[in-house]
């Protein structure tokens, strides 16, 4: 059994695009893909794509043949659904399916058309992630959602919203070095600060905007990128994946993920890691509270600790663990079925000094994914490592 | 590598339940399943989940921990879809990590909630299975849809609609022996021919009705089963997947479903059997040209000559080659993403002798099922084997 590799990686630029269909951009991140890997499409043997709000957005359900015909792909297709963290659990099915000798390529992607359907549309489309009957119906939006959690935490361990906006200003700031990214604009912590309350404590700052996009990775088993000498050299050692009662009121507290939790400990065994081994971060900060608690459920930090982690540096591109490079959902954009794999995207390119702009992201072998859904009642982890 | 085996299989009444929610149901199929396996519910290790129109017919999406929760499952829980084949998807993806080793127990189950939104919401909801901007913008209805593939069919290989009527009749018959169908009713050809035309050539009686419904079903390695001496004769010996093009006027011809033939053909060689080797059959007839579309993919019938095989009588339940034992979407009912998972549990019941009506349907080694997306843009096809 030995780990897969991303033979290829290709992204759209993320932002509002309510013209272009998904799958428009499906097709651009794809070829794009396809060309950086040097596999001939004939050998795809099947698509594994996510997508969350296509039957609302774009009335398309089925989309899974669909995008395979949109890059010449003649081979099985499934979409998968967990919410936000879609096209991470394509991404671990299809990790397994080449570890296992049942495939050698697979091609994973996710594609997201929001903006289309405009700001009210897209939020209600986006609350179908949380329980409808006994959490959306009651009024809950997501932004209410980790409202709740982030005053939980601020209860329990401490923090401010001062602490949450210098992680919005350091993931702007990561945007600035990323073409692909929706939001290229420093700001600062009094902008953060003195934005729109969206649900105290988040103000408009602390959320990830409404994004199209897509994003597409071609996965290779390890011989056949040996055999066909490709340019290969990231591999995906670990993979996990947790999950929780979906509605919020049914979890034993708010101020930590246990589905993270579990994703994080099986992808760190399955792949032979520590936490302290883990030099580069992509996780899902959908709300910047979210980041918080994502690094904690990676074991990057202790319990209450990573409230403080961008404002005292440790995880921006300059600091000892750089988290979310790409500038995050917060700024690079959620383009909801492609997160996942964009967030593989940014890993391959970091740990293999191929990054469009390699001198102003940090170098590393270990790099670890973090895929959420709803208010992380699904969670994929993956385990990037450069093999070369 | 082991074939997995069926442990347990759940299936709720069918029929038209408008007050019933998708994870209502999924709870007594999922019990029920659970139950009849002896497996304790803290060694489930994943659910695989099918659900199609979740987003449109209920507003919500992320069912995969939804679902888990209400079986008291508590492990990572991902919806798969492909249409009408995600019941489908979801098998065979267990199925490739049970023999892989990664797993040792699954449950694969699907729900469907449909009669809510009325024949007009349904119907709409079920035109997101095929291409949005190219066939449903321009009129395009399912019925429409398979209605163009029968026509093609009778110029293409001869046939009429009392061809069709037969399998009508014969399905319907079927669904006498079902306790779990919907259409529980004895029609005539007569009945069918001069029933409403719905799409020329199809009438009332050529179409699936719509349904609400679930269907779970718990999978094991042999290992497992063996170790904790489970009543689990029945292996899935084999899976296969096609893919073709979304929208019906991409194809190189109606009368042929080449997705479906390529499962078929990957399934046998991975079981090993040939045509020739099936006793059973459940195949996708959402529209009684499809049961003839099916059964000529699988190789079961040579082109042009599965039209008459309920009308000479080889399909029904005391001919050679029995299909649809269960009614069939056509009498069963379609809730879509169970459809696969109580195909499933239909061929575990009639394998291994336990099906409810024991001495009313045939016996047999080798079965096979056919879950179909679309117009046949997304099939699985799985072989089951009594192993006992």
């Amino acid at each position: 059994m030995t780990d897969p590799r991303v033979a290829g990686a290709g992204v759209t630029k993320f932002g509002s695009h309510p013209e272009r269909t998904s799958r428009d951009m499906f097709a651009e991140a794809g070829l794009e893909a396809l060309d950086q890997s040097g596999v001939p499409v004939d050998d795809i043997e099947a698509l594994y794509y996510g997508n969350f709000m296509g039957e609302l957005a774009e009335h398309q359900g089925h989309q899974g043949p669909l995008m395979a015909e949109m890059i010449g792909v003649d081979a099985p297709a499934t979409r998968y659904e967990a919410a936000c963290a879609s096209a991470g659990a394509a991404i671990r099915e299809a990790v397994k399916a080449i570890r296992s000798g049942e495939s050698d390529v697979i091609v994973v992607g996710g594609a997201e058309r929001m903006t289309n359907i405009g700001t009210a549309g897209a939020t209600d489309a986006l609350s179908i992630a949380a329980d409808d009957l006994y959490e959306i119906r009651a009024g809950m939006t997501f932004p209410g959602a980790y409202a709740l959690m982030a005053r939980a935490y601020f209860e329990e361990y401490g923090g401010t919203r001062e602490d949450l906006a210098h992680i919005a200003v350091k993931n702007h700031e990561h945007a600035l070095v990323n073409d692909h990214a929706q939001l290229q604009k420093e700001i600062s912590v009094e902008d953060a600060l003195n934005a729109p309350m969206v649900a105290d404590p988040l103000g408009l700052y602390d959320a990830c905007p409404i994004t199209d996009g897509a994003a597409v990775a071609v996965l290779t088993s390890e011989a056949y990128a040996d055999e066909h000498g490709l340019d290969a050299d990231i591999g995906i050692s670990g993979t996990g994946q947790g999950g929780d009662n979906l509605a919020l009121q049914d979890r034993a507290h708010y101020t930590q993920t246990p589905a993270a939790d579990k994703a994080a400990s099986e992808a760190y065994a399955d792949a032979g890691v520590d936490a302290a081994d883990v030099d580069v971060a992509e996780v899902h900060d959908c709300f910047t509270i979210a980041e918080v608690l994502a690094l904690e459920s990676l074991s990057l930090f202790e319990r209450g600790d990573a409230i403080t982690a961008a404002r005292d540096g440790t995880t921006t591109r300059h600091g000892d663990l750089p988290v979310n490079l790409s500038g995050g959902l917060k700024a690079k954009g959620h383009p909801v079925g492609a997160t996942g794999v964009a967030q593989l995207a940014t890993l391959t390119w970091v740990l293999d000094g191929s990054h469009p702009r390699a001198n102003a992201v940090p170098d590393g072998t270990v790099g670890v994914a973090h895929n959420a859904g709803g208010t992380v009642a699904s969670t994929t982890v993956h385990v990037l490592e450069d093999k070369a």
